[in-house]
């Protein structure tokens, strides 16, 4: 899954060293140059590589017509089914085998969507030690347990599964905002996300001109941060003025502590 | 004066320190996708930047198209005036102060161009001791000298230009192939030029596919670079197969001896 693809997406990903074979989705939050401009790249690259598997490409309207006018014009034709799919207003994008994709409409001078990726919720810990006790042997009646089936033993006992198995274990969510400005209502969908990666284009100084272009600064995306109960605060889409983002750094740690700053190639372990 | 604009190109020039607003000239040679995909983002970037001074590109049929109907979907609007040329055919294409550029249709597998860029004639040397010894001052009767006049002196004595004046040092030639397969003719657009940069897309082991797909060999390139009396040759648009160009240097060598493979960064002085 890739979430925007601007200009030199392809070329960060080979350096590295992801497969862009293995892409099967992609999620577009808007249709600004800095977050779609390396999506004709990307498609070329994947046609050269003689890709088949169907590639699908999710995002506000106008991205249609982007891909399919871009395309033609510097002569290319995908060797593959590009499925791009346009959708309009907050809801399910689409689900897998044991995760969700939500999308969440955001303010911006331009039509704007935050994602969230959900991971299903895991079954409890099935506690092995509980299990022997009662004199549960390993096969079927465990699995029917852990499946939240009650179960009778050989000596007419019932155990409940809520005996031996722990509580559900939610699964990831991780919510990425692309570009926005402050938006009623967004606290729901970043409640208790594992990761929080936030636009934060401007320090707190410059609250009025974030304002004004409906873009974010560090501190809305700290308070957010803090008070959906978001685990882990990525910041990124920093303004270029800021040579070095310590500033940005600082006043977000003062509203919440667990924020780190995205550079190209992070790699950040949800476990 | 930037030539051809692939994807990525506005993040090379900021690494190599240089100025995006000083490029006033940009020449595509055809409209494939790893020549023309970094326009969009180089002209947004030009925006962001404020620019007010007109930008001209210069391309094949399919560039404004391509430009205009791009940005409005990326909602950009350049802040500078942009002044895309079209052009059909070999031609001179603009000039300025002490330079021309001209184009050269290539066989590929689009219309395409190869590019030269030629700084205008510059006047011999002066000689300066044999000036002294012939009782010509500084001044005006050196500058007519110098202008090609012949002049007199105080003495009655005529003083020819070339007495005085070395003959007219050539100005610097570039030529730049863009992508091309083998192209009748086109030895006299890259006659003794200073530099020639040619696509070396395959091997002489692959000459058929290089033929087929209209693109060159690096011992094509170097045969034409002996033919035609260049001085430097640069090799480009290498085929992603190769993991090091070692085989094209080489076989390329065994025909012309003054070669090199093209590098991010390479920075090349003339004189």
């Amino acid at each position: 899954m890739l979430f925007d693809c601007g200009e030199g997406a392809q070329r960060q990903l080979m350096i590295a060293g992801l497969s862009i074979e293995k892409i099967s989705n992609i999620f577009i939050t808007h249709m600004h140059g800095d977050h779609v401009l390396g999506l004709p790249g990307l498609l070329m690259t994947m046609s050269l590589q003689n890709r088949r598997s169907p590639l699908r490409i999710f995002g506000p309207i106008g991205l249609r017509q982007f891909i399919e006018s871009c395309l033609p014009m510097i002569f290319h034709q995908p060797t593959f089914l590009l499925d791009i799919q346009e959708f309009v207003g907050s809801d399910l994008i689409t689900s897998g085998k044991n995760y969700k994709v939500y999308s969440h409409r955001v303010k911006h001078s331009v039509e704007s969507y935050a994602y969230c990726f959900k991971e299903d919720d895991r079954p409890g810990k099935f506690n092995v030690e509980r299990a022997e006790e009662l004199g549960i042997k390993p096969g079927p009646l465990r699995s029917m347990l852990i499946r939240g089936e009650s179960v009778k033993l050989e000596n007419g006992r019932v155990i409940r599964p809520e005996e031996v198995v722990g509580p559900p274990r939610p699964g990831v969510k991780i919510v990425y905002t692309g570009d926005m400005g402050n938006t009623p209502g967004f606290e729901d969908f970043c409640r208790n996300a594992d990761i929080l990666i936030h636009e934060a284009t401007f320090d707190e100084t410059m609250s009025s001109q974030a304002d004004e272009l409906q873009h974010s600064t560090c501190v809305e995306a700290a308070k957010l941060a803090a008070k959906t109960g978001v685990k882990n605060l990525v910041l990124t889409h920093i303004s270029s003025r800021y040579g070095d983002a310590s500033i940005i750094l600082e006043q977000a740690k003062k509203f919440f502590s667990n924020v780190q700053i995205a550079e190209d190639f992070m790699s950040i372990d949800i476990f």
